[in-house]
């Protein structure tokens, strides 16, 4: 595939279900950006491990691989309570996958499936211009993770913030923060960042309260992967570190997510299951300690933008 | 070399001077803990690019590493100044090579480098014994990089307190943070204390904000490359986050270091030089920086532990 000159990635290089087959066909993340190679899935449970495996990643982009992951079900006349349950179960922070999966419960089909991920891509165009807003002419922007078009199915919602914000002029870099152990910024916002041209360099997680110190960060966006109904935040660990040092330094942190990931079942974070991965993603050789998610509480979160706008904190959902 | 059976590592395994050859021999700390080689140095200038190359790292392993060198340069009969301005500009932030070099200015002898590196190791168990008073009966410790009997030449300075501790009965367990971007922590720590017999899990650097939240840290501890004469720290970069983060949490900050990092030339923090390194050691893919270290402010320290006590706020050397 030739990805590599694109400004962008279209939804469909990301996830798409092929009724001929049929199959759902996902950009393997785990390999980019060094080799650019697709993963077919012919049923729900190669859908299921996928997640599981990270082949594809992010809430959003989760949820539309398990919406397609049900349509392919459907098409193949699989028991539908019984896929339904091996997507559900295939990671537990992000709560788009069972929101999707409730989406698709009607009406298991590849065009409702298709709806549903362009619904979510359109989320993520209306975020970034209210969260473009945010932003004052020469921005320096920190990152973590990659809340991308690969992260959301196209487009991306902190990335997506940011690619507004540069398309208005605003934007002077961006510091990405390369996000151990799995170095989904290194890996994937970066070429996100450099498929779009915007200024960035990639930093190891620890440097970015340094960073902040010496005054070279104005804000700081990220995704998120449930949001409770008081605003409380889970996303990638290292987030709330993050939320931590930005208050010391009194720079903004924003969370710009759709609402798809606003779960107002959860009352707040400690509701929250936080996903412990393999300690062999950390290292293979020693005891290790792998929380993939943490909690930032709302009181350390300046704005939550949606597709509905900019929320500004006591937050209500 | 048969050290894996060992529970500490000797200091004429860490670096020492052959008269016989002559020759300064480090162990190679890039290698290990996969790999246990050593590496011969036949001038000052082989051991200064040892230094620069992180053959051998960690502020008082550096200083005692330079003072094999200067003798070295002595038994060769090379030029004496010449040796100690290649030695002197292999690194910038630590203070202890300008202070290992000027020691060894009057008596550029083996002798005198053997007895520096001597004390310096003493110095570390002196420490050890005032650190150990700052831990109480299931104490969970967090450290940052690798203060260990590596970085020291032998016994280690926040490595030294948890083996105190340790030995005391005090210490429940270690969290190692990985250390992005050159993994001392994951590699050299994570070894020392597998060695010492000291439980230890590592962690991705970005972790240590999350299990302070969720109340698994009760202190934390590093070394430190270069303090200032107002107790402001230089140390590897990440630990100006940890102790941010610290104090958010009301966990106590401690540094352990020897007398030979203590700079009393420099007023406070910002005077402090920092290496900025080779970006690809963070990525060689896309832009990225990479700062070494960075600066902690006294106020976040809730003590310095030298050779000579526990010294509190406010700081004076």
């Amino acid at each position: 595939m030739a990805l590599w000159d694109m400004a962008e990635l279209r939804p469909e290089q990301i996830v798409r279900l092929e009724e001929d087959g049929p199959a759902v066909v996902l950009l393997d993340q785990r390999r980019l950006p060094d080799d650019v190679v697709e993963v077919r899935c012919t049923s729900a449970m190669d859908v299921a491990d996928a997640i599981r495996t990270m082949v594809v990643r992010g809430a959003p982009a989760i949820g539309v691989a398990a919406a397609y992951g049900l349509a392919l079900a459907a098409l193949r006349g699989d028991d539908l309570a019984e896929a339904e349950r091996v997507l559900a179960s295939s990671r537990p922070t992000a709560v788009n996958l069972p929101w999707a999966l409730a989406q698709m419960r009607e009406e298991p089909t590849p065009e409702r499936a298709r709806v549903l991920h362009e619904d979510e891509v359109d989320r993520c165009r209306r975020m970034a211009a209210h969260a473009a807003e945010l932003f004052e002419p020469g921005t320096r922007a920190l990152t973590h993770c990659n809340a991308g078009g690969l992260a959301t199915g196209g487009y991306g919602s902190a990335v997506g913030a940011l690619r507004a914000a540069a398309e208005r002029g605003l934007l002077e870099r961006v510091l990405v923060d390369e996000t151990r152990p799995l170095l989904q910024g290194a890996r994937l916002t970066a070429w996100e960042l450099e498929q779009a041209d915007i200024p960035h360099a990639v930093i190891a997680d620890s440097a970015a309260g340094s960073l902040m110190a010496r005054g070279e960060v104005d804000l700081v966006v990220t995704g998120a992967d449930r949001i409770a109904a008081n605003g409380d935040t889970a996303n990638k660990i290292g987030t709330y570190s993050l939320a931590v040092l930005a208050a010391h330094h009194e720079i903004p942190f924003y969370v710009v997510a759709p609402t798809s990931t606003v779960d107002r079942e959860t009352r707040d974070g400690s509701e929250i299951p936080i996903e412990e991965r393999d300690p062999a993603e950390v290292t293979s050789r020693f005891p290790a300690r792998n929380p993939a998610f943490d909690v930032t509480p709302a009181a350390l979160i300046a704005a939550i933008v949606t597709e509905h706008g900019v929320h500004r904190p006591p937050f209500s959902f």
